[in-house]
């Protein structure tokens, strides 16, 4: 690398400043050396996940977003309303890279063999600043994917396979024996129940259009429930008795849906019931929150007994909970099933410059299924 | 008991019709004879808990409730929403006894060295069928209260009192260190203030009046929050950060309470953050709902992150869980601080007749703080 130590990355920034304005731009900083058990990863693919929008906007008013700058140097900024400033007290001030996972090709190694052994492979990251050209990795870090992969179908490797597995893991975990999973037709969702089908899992997919049903049906699944569907409840438990549901994974988190689901649960156990019980159901029933697609509250009507539970789900704390060992058995079937099981599918992709385009921005920032974005930071560089 | 077995007994009943009617009556049935290891209790005092109140009137709608029998045996009759129905399916046409717990004198005993050693001392129970005058109860399900506690002082040895020391074991075994309760000012809440000044634990108490604040401050409450303050969030922001609470119980169920819990103590949680987390704290906040005092949809604001839960808490699925050696040890807490950290307070006491009386339903169904009504089944009998 030592020929590269003059050289300069670009690399996307979010800033939030005190006068509660959110500066998005392109910094050009310094390569660093790789450290000897690092290695420099020219980043070719970066998704733009759901989980990535919080850090890039921090809760903005991207509607009213106003760009500036240069078309290669391009610059957006926007207000961020009183209430979600609460929360960013902390990063008040600090110019934050963005993007959690990508993947791309090693270009330069530190002196140890473990990174020497990496040159010229391609290699998938979950590393945090991944909406840069190039980025320093340690080298345990790296996913080298299997021959023939390139970076752009091994971009997804880590945070959506690692959510589905870890919906099937904690459903084992927690001694539940089915799912409930919604929105069913996300990227997480169709991995979801590719795996499902993989292992012999009932699930029960809810989603919110009839293209989205055929969308599922197509692809093999049993129980497809659609929310704007007059028969959603009576479906909605329908398959759940089927399946024997008792765990649900909800990633809209606003309005009625995550307590419809505990309800509905409570309606098929009850269906089978043999004696009285006041309290409802003794079988626990759970429903996790694992997104914020509808911001709105949650509104639960609490008709389903006393066994119940609700609460946030994330993959990170998850991964730390099981361990190394268990992790590392996850990634390991993320690697192999990658063309199959964990493919992603992107609908655009777009360089560095674009991903701050206000009319890029609309579309992504929906969150819409069969909307999502692909960034290759190292595209359209002069 | 030879000399008695012609003799009958009043007994509460609970019935719902198919055509969606409630009836309570009082039914007079036979006394049984006491099996070898049972005791046959007449019943001197009987608590109404909220938690009676749903088999007791089954969701009907009280107040068009319509009285007919007559004084001596009164018949109330109310209509069941069809909602309310729904989840009662498995109890359509068995008239059913009511009344968790209570106390009274052994009057009569079965042939084991047991029973009969029981014979003439007051014992409390949680039984099930209370509202009885006489009841076989096994002797393991009966607690020997300490010599010169009438049954009205043992009537609610219990329901309350395990239900407070639950939820301080609850703390305990999830590994929080500080407690809030909402609402503190009911008889469980003026037990858990006592057992956590006792065991030197932090409560943060919610209330919804002023006259309840000062009636915790003059019993030695540190932090008491009231719900109709216009700095009520702010309040509970501190009293949360100055004790360290992340866990809570909640029995009014509905609205934004229970939300805000966990809001307020995430915000407590950032006032010594040190650095940003895009998920919020990452420290676990709990809330369970052990009552439904506020039967409307609960409505959660998600500002808090993601490491948060929420769910049903009720006493006896708890002490099945946490086994028969620990629940003896909490039973023996309570016997012998009947007096002192488990004394209940009743506003009346009843007949059984007077129970089935519209107005005095009017009054207890209310649930409101200070309003606990006590049966004494054997009260006013000719």
């Amino acid at each position: 690398m030592t020929s590269d130590n003059q050289r300069t990355t670009l690399q996307l920034r979010s800033l939030v400043k005190d006068n509660s304005e959110l500066e998005v731009s392109l910094a050009r900083i310094p390569i660093p050396d790789p450290a000897p058990n690092e290695v420099l990863v020219r980043i070719e693919a970066t998704p733009i996940n759901p989980s990535d929008l919080g850090l890039l906007f921090a809760g903005a008013d991207m509607s009213a977003a106003k760009p500036s700058g240069t078309a290669d140097r391009p610059i957006i900024t926007a207000q961020i309303p009183q209430a979600a400033m609460k929360s960013m007290a902390a990063r008040v001030g600090l110019s934050m890279p963005v993007g959690n996972e990508g993947a791309g090709v090693v270009v330069g190694a530190g002196s140890s063999d473990a990174a020497q052994a990496l040159l010229g492979k391609t290699v998938a990251a979950l590393g945090g600043a991944m909406y840069s050209q190039y980025r320093c990795i340690p080298v345990e870090q790296c996913l080298v994917l299997p021959d023939g992969v390139p970076p752009a179908e091994g971009a997804s490797s880590f945070v959506n396979p690692l959510t589905a597995l870890g919906m099937v893991e904690t459903m084992r975990r927690e001694s539940h024996t089915a799912l409930v999973h919604s929105p069913a037709a996300s990227n997480v969702g169709q991995m979801l129940n590719r795996i499902c089908l993989e292992d012999n899992i009932g699930l029960v997919n809810i989603v919110r259009r009839q293209e989205q049903v055929d969308l599922l049906k197509r692809v093999g699944a049993t129980h497809v429930c659609n929310l704007s569907s007059a028969t959603f409840v009576q479906d909605l438990t329908d398959a759940i008795a089927e399946s024997g549901a008792t765990l649900g994974f909800d990633a809209i988190g606003g309005g009625k849906l995550a307590g419809q689901i505990l309800s509905c649960m409570e309606a098929a156990l009850n269906r089978t019931a043999r004696q009285y019980s006041r309290y409802g159901s003794t079988t626990h029933k759970q429903v996790y929150i694992y997104g914020n697609l509808d911001p709105s509250p949650t509104e639960i009507d609490r008709t389903f007994g006393t066994a119940w539970g609700m609460g946030g789900w994330l993959v990170t704390p998850f991964l730390q909970k099981i361990g190394p060992v268990a992790v590392e058995k996850l990634k390991q079937r993320v690697a192999t099933e990658l063309k199959t099981t964990f493919a992603s599918h992107y609908s655009k992709q777009i360089s560095l410059a674009e991903t701050l385009n206000l009319d890029t921005i609309a579309v992504y920032s929906k969150r819409a299924t069969g909307e999502k974005y692909l960034i290759n930071p190292n595209k359209d560089i002069p």
